[in-house]
C-alpha cells in the first residue's frame, strides 16, 4: 500500500472546488500504485479516483491525461479526467500536481481464466488501434539509458549469475532499436492490478502513467509476462494462446514482430526484475509502502535467456 | 496489508481498561499479517501491539502466550504478552479474543545480508534450546491431512507439471513422521517480515502464531526458504552458509538432521507455495487485505525436487 502524500480536509476542500466534485461523501487511501499517490473520493457528484504526482515530471503529465480523454473518446474502458474551473485537467495540492478521473467498475484478478486473457489481449489491441490518431509523442523512461543506470545501483544486489545474463543480453532488449516493427502508445503496465472486471467481463483498463510511443508487441509481452506467468511463474499455454488470440483477433500481428516475441519477454522480464530490486533495495519512505517482488520477473528473464524457442509456441 | 476486524473508540476504551494500558495516545492498523488483526498501540504505559484472532482455534492461544512468556523469561527478544485485570493473557473484542504484547524496536530487512542471516541462524538455534524446557505442546496444522485437504481445493488452480511432482514427493515431506531427529518448539514462520532488526543488531522476534511442537531442522529450512532463497530465487551461498554457521555456532546439527535437508526444504517450499496458492484462489474478505506471492516457493519447491543433492553443499 503506497501512500506519500497525506491531505488536510483543508487542502481536500479546495481540490472539491477546483475540480468541482460537490460535497465530499467518502475520502480513501489506495492500497496499489507504487509512483503516484491514489485516493478514492466519492462525492455528490460521483465516485473520483484522486492522484497527486509524486515523481513525474510536471511536462509528461498532459500526455497521460490527453491520451486517457482520447482514449475514452474512443470507447476505451478506461478513467476520463475531470477538468477543473480553468478548464485543465490539472490540479495541485500540497505543491504537487494532481488529477481527478472517474471511478470505474469492477475489480482485479489474482488468477486470470483463459477467457480474461483473451479479453485483456482484445482489449490492449482496441487500445493500440484507438491511439493510432493520437498525437502526444512520449520516450520511454524504462529503456536502454535507465537499465544502465539502475543496473550499476543494484549490480551488488544481485547474483552473479544474473549479472551474466544481462551481460549475454547486450543490446537485444533495446526496444528503441526496434524501429522495423509497428509502433505506437503501449500501455506499459498492463499488469493484472490495472484490469478490472465486472462479473466475468472486462470493465476497465487503469494506471496509463508508464505509458509512451514504441514498438506494440512489447507491450504485449509485458501483459504475457503477467497475465500468463504469474502467479505460478510457468508460461501457461493455454493463457498466453488466449492472450494471443484475443489480441490478433484484433490487430493481426506481422511475422517481424513474432520474430521480436521472446527479446520483447526478456526485455520485459528484465524491465521489472530491475525496477522491483530498485525498489527493494532503495525502499521509499511513504506511510504506507508496498513492495512487489522482483522473483517472478527474475524467473521470466532466466527462461528466455535459457531456451530462446520456448515461448515461441504460442504463435505457432 | 490485513485488518480485517475494525475496532470502535468504545471497544479500545475496554482494551485499555482491561490490560490497564492507561490513555490512549496512537492507534493504528498494522500492514502485516494474514491469520489475525493487528493494531499498534501507543498508550501511556508504552507502546503495544492488539491482535484479534480470527481463525485460531481459542483452546491454542494459550499455547503462543505462555510460549511468549516462557522464552522472553529467558531472553529471547520476542514480544511479552501483558496480562488483563483478571490475570490471563487473554482479552476479548467484537465477540473474538484478543491479546497485548510490547511493542519491540527495530524493523525488518527486505534484502538481508550475510551478517543478517547469521544473526537469525544464532538466534533460532537460541529460541530452541530455551524452548527445550516449555511444557505446552500444540501439533502442526500444516502437515499431511492439511496438505492433502488443500490440494484438493486449489488442484484446478496449479499447472499439471507441479501436480506430478507433488504426486512424486509422496509421503516424503511429512514432517510428522520424522521422529528420529531432534524435536522441540518451531517457529514456522521466522520469515524476514517476522525478525525486526535495530541497526545492524537483531532486535526482535515476532509472531509466534504458527509454533508447533515438531523437528527443528524443518525450522532451519523455512528460514532458509525466505533468508537465503527469495528475493531472488537463487539458494544463495554466501547468504545460505552464514545462515548455518549461526545456527551450528548454538546448536550443532546432527548428521541425520542434514540428511533431511533438502527434504526439510521441499515440505517448507511446498507449505508456503499451497498455502498461497489457496490465498490467492479463495481470497478472504477484509477491509485491507495483503496477498503474498506464491512464486518463489513454487520455485524452491520445483529446485529441490530437480536436484535433490544441490543444496546440501552448505553442510559441507
Amino acid at each position: 500500500m503506497s501512500v506519500y502524500t497525506s491531505v488536510s480536509p483543508e487542502q481536500l476542500g479546495e481540490i472539491l472546488s477546483e475540480f468541482e466534485l460537490g460535497g465530499l461523501l467518502g475520502f480513501e487511501g489506495i492500497a496499489a500504485g507504487i509512483e503516484n499517490t491514489n485516493y478514492f473520493l466519492t462525492t455528490s457528484a460521483g465516485k473520483f479516483v484522486l492522484t497527486i504526482f509524486e515523481t513525474l515530471p510536471v511536462g509528461e503529465l498532459d500526455y497521460f491525461l490527453e491520451l486517457m480523454a482520447h482514449l475514452a473518446d474512443r470507447n476505451i474502458p478506461n478513467p476520463v479526467p475531470v477538468k477543473t474551473r480553468g478548464e485543465s485537467f490539472l490540479g495541485s495540492v500540497s505543491g504537487k500536481p494532481c488529477a481527478v478521473v472517474n471511478r470505474l467498475e469492477g475489480k482485479s484478478v489474482s488468477v486470470p481464466t483463459k477467457d480474461n486473457c483473451r479479453q485483456v489481449g482484445a482489449a490492449l489491441a482496441q487500445l493500440h488501434l484507438a491511439a493510432a490518431d493520437f498525437e502526444g509523442r512520449r520516450v520511454n523512461d524504462r529503456g536502454g539509458a535507465w537499465r544502465a543506470g539502475v543496473l550499476q545501483k543494484v549490480a551488488d544486489c544481485l547474483p552473479a549469475e544474473d549479472l551474466g545474463l544481462i551481460d549475454a543480453l547486450g543490446t537485444i532488449a533495446d526496444i528503441e532499436s526496434w524501429q522495423s516493427v509497428p509502433q505506437g502508445v503501449v500501455h506499459a503496465d498492463l499488469f493484472r492490478d490495472n484490469v478490472l472486471f465486472a462479473g466475468e467481463q472486462l470493465s476497465g483498463i487503469i494506471d496509463f502513467y508508464y505509458a509512451f510511443n514504441g514498438p506494440l508487441i512489447y507491450d504485449l509481452a509485458i501483459v504475457a509476462a503477467d497475465w500468463a506467468w504469474v502467479p505460478f511463474m510457468y508460461f501457461e499455454p493455454q493463457r498466453a494462446a488466449a492472450l494471443v488470440a484475443g489480441y490478433t483477433s484484433v490487430r493481426p500481428v506481422l511475422e517481424c514482430e513474432v520474430e521480436l516475441w521472446t527479446d520483447a519477454l526478456a526485455a520485459a522480464g528484465l524491465r521489472f526484475y530491475l525496477s522491483r530490486v530498485h525498489d527493494m533495495c532503495f525502499p521509499k519512505s511513504g506511510e504506507r509502502t508496498q513492495l512487489k517482488d522482483p522473483a517472478p520477473f527474475a524467473a521470466l528473464f532466466r527462461a528466455t535467456m535459457e531456451s530462446r524457442s520456448h515461448f515461441l509456441s504460442v504463435w505457432e
